[in-house]
């Protein structure tokens, strides 16, 4: 079920067929998954979509990519995005997550939603010593 | 501004002394902050607060120390827990969080927040080949 | 899968009935959609919710049909509302929301979360002139 | 701060006033808290939020004032309102909150945050006994 | 759908069968809900969920137990977290919740957002006198 | 109070200074906001985020600039950003929201929260026909 109807054929377009290719190559699989199919509607869309996506998640930087992969699940689930928290558990297996740290991720998160909620509900004042600016 | 009144001298109780102790030993700074000064008006909720923090934040394990600060900053963004974000980027800033992955932290989690939105908009069906069970 | 069981027959109960012909009169259809077969449960609450969305939606105002829709969209989306995502995005069309600016729709909504997220990563003081009171 | 400003003088509009005087009377105190000062800036939206607060919170039903007060702080605390958490904690102590019953209340609150995050992480499927329709 | 594999035989496990036979004993029924048969992946943490949830929700506290279950609905539904609702709404029935109650519920927590979203909006800044400290 | 110390001279910067310039050129004012003085923290996520926000929010399009921004104060509304919902209801007034448009706003808002938290609460099922894809 979605709020858009995915085009049957889309890389009969030669621009989502460009970001399909990109995505193949840049992920070294031949699976494309569902987000894009469905983007692929908008075509412009999906190309800003996928240059932010690969920019900052496919790109080597100061973080490793699994852990990149575990902060993008760790939004998610916060912002309950079913879809999200499916597709990017994934790409953090992909990259190398093992059960020991997605228990530990398991861990961590749900301890920030409770402490989340305990700081909301005391409404405690900020130490001075935090205020950067 | 609170919800409660935190003790005047919380460490007149010795379990709360106790705590306070523990968390200057574990983190081997004299600095106390509000989460605990308020926290000591229950000395059972902040034990066990503490126990499970110092348990799943303090202890060494599968993921680096800020690499789990971080992880808890993303959760704490999305739910806007003002207090969290302030003392959980400090703590991770303390691990040695560079300014460059911080910045890099802020580019991932405000993608996350981005594409979970759009997935939540399109609602998007989820693969299959996603599926662990 | 739903936590109450809609009346297998909700028009018998002549309160539901007569919300169910406001429904189809003020729109123009036949079609009742689960919010109203599954709030038929309860007739007071089917009534009071119907009221109120028909006093606020479909009542002529100082917004469009079509916009007003559009920020019941938004709402659901940032509130992970999967059902409210559908039925209010099938309502912008009915009203004419077209494909552009359904796509424009999704650019603001995900950028605005985007931004949301930095602004509470930054924790940003808010600027004195924006203050009203 | 506020993204509006409240009338100086709010009582001066008979239709303000006669919310206010009824607020007064209902809750037995002369305090006119700031959401409703603030709302008199718009009388309908005024009159109509009191009337729904007054008939679901001030009308004796089927569970103990407190009790509502309590589920009104539990959603505040989990849609990070500050305003919100901060009155109707308030209310709920003037409704016979005792100091044990609100550590009660962060405990259990706290360990919903935790499984809410835990059961999104997991992506759990519902038992089909849960499903009522 | 879930992101991981609940094991075929969960009380092969010895840990995993103590938790278990003690829901069954605590809750005095034979059927184990697909949150435990899917934590069983990692007993550790399995008991340690079962912990905190017997510990607050299953023990005699200042609190009645549908009241428990009610507050953690209301979590439930603002954290739009699927699961939960279904599992603690089932619950706080098998408390003794009647169909009022609930319809009460429902109008309780819909208002709570509607004005959480009021607050949020207009900014309200808190009142001197919720000040705790 | 921030989690980051904003240059004190962001233009000595040339990449601050063009952002903030074209800030100044598209806004027609001379003031630039606290979000821009901040984020010169980092001058490229300054550009990406300024080359964003002009792409979607100050381009002609297929929304009137007053409805884009509503869309963007419904979201960080519902996403309970304090500095984004100040930002863009200031902006929806420069670009000609009246208060009426305003008052309707707020109302639309909350009742979408209200359904929101409803359908949430009763999971209710899609209806097909809302199925596009």
């Amino acid at each position: 079920m979605s709020t858009i109807t995915p085009p049957e054929n889309p890389e009969a377009d030669p621009r989502v067929k460009a970001v399909f290719d990109d995505i193949r190559a840049t992920r070294g699989t031949d699976y494309v998954n569902n987000l894009w199919r469905y983007l692929a509607y908008d075509p412009a869309l999906l190309e800003q979509t996928w240059q932010d996506i690969k920019a900052i998640m496919a790109t080597p930087s100061s973080l490793p990519p699994m852990v990149k992969e575990m902060l993008y699940m760790a939004v998610s689930v916060a912002n309950s995005c079913s879809y999200c928290v499916h597709s990017h558990t994934a790409a953090a297996r992909a990259h190398g997550m093992t059960d020991e740290q997605y228990s530990e991720f398991i861990r961590i998160v749900t301890l920030a939603a409770r402490t989340n909620h305990l700081a909301n509900a005391l409404q405690l004042p900020v130490d001075e010593v935090f205020d950067k600016g």
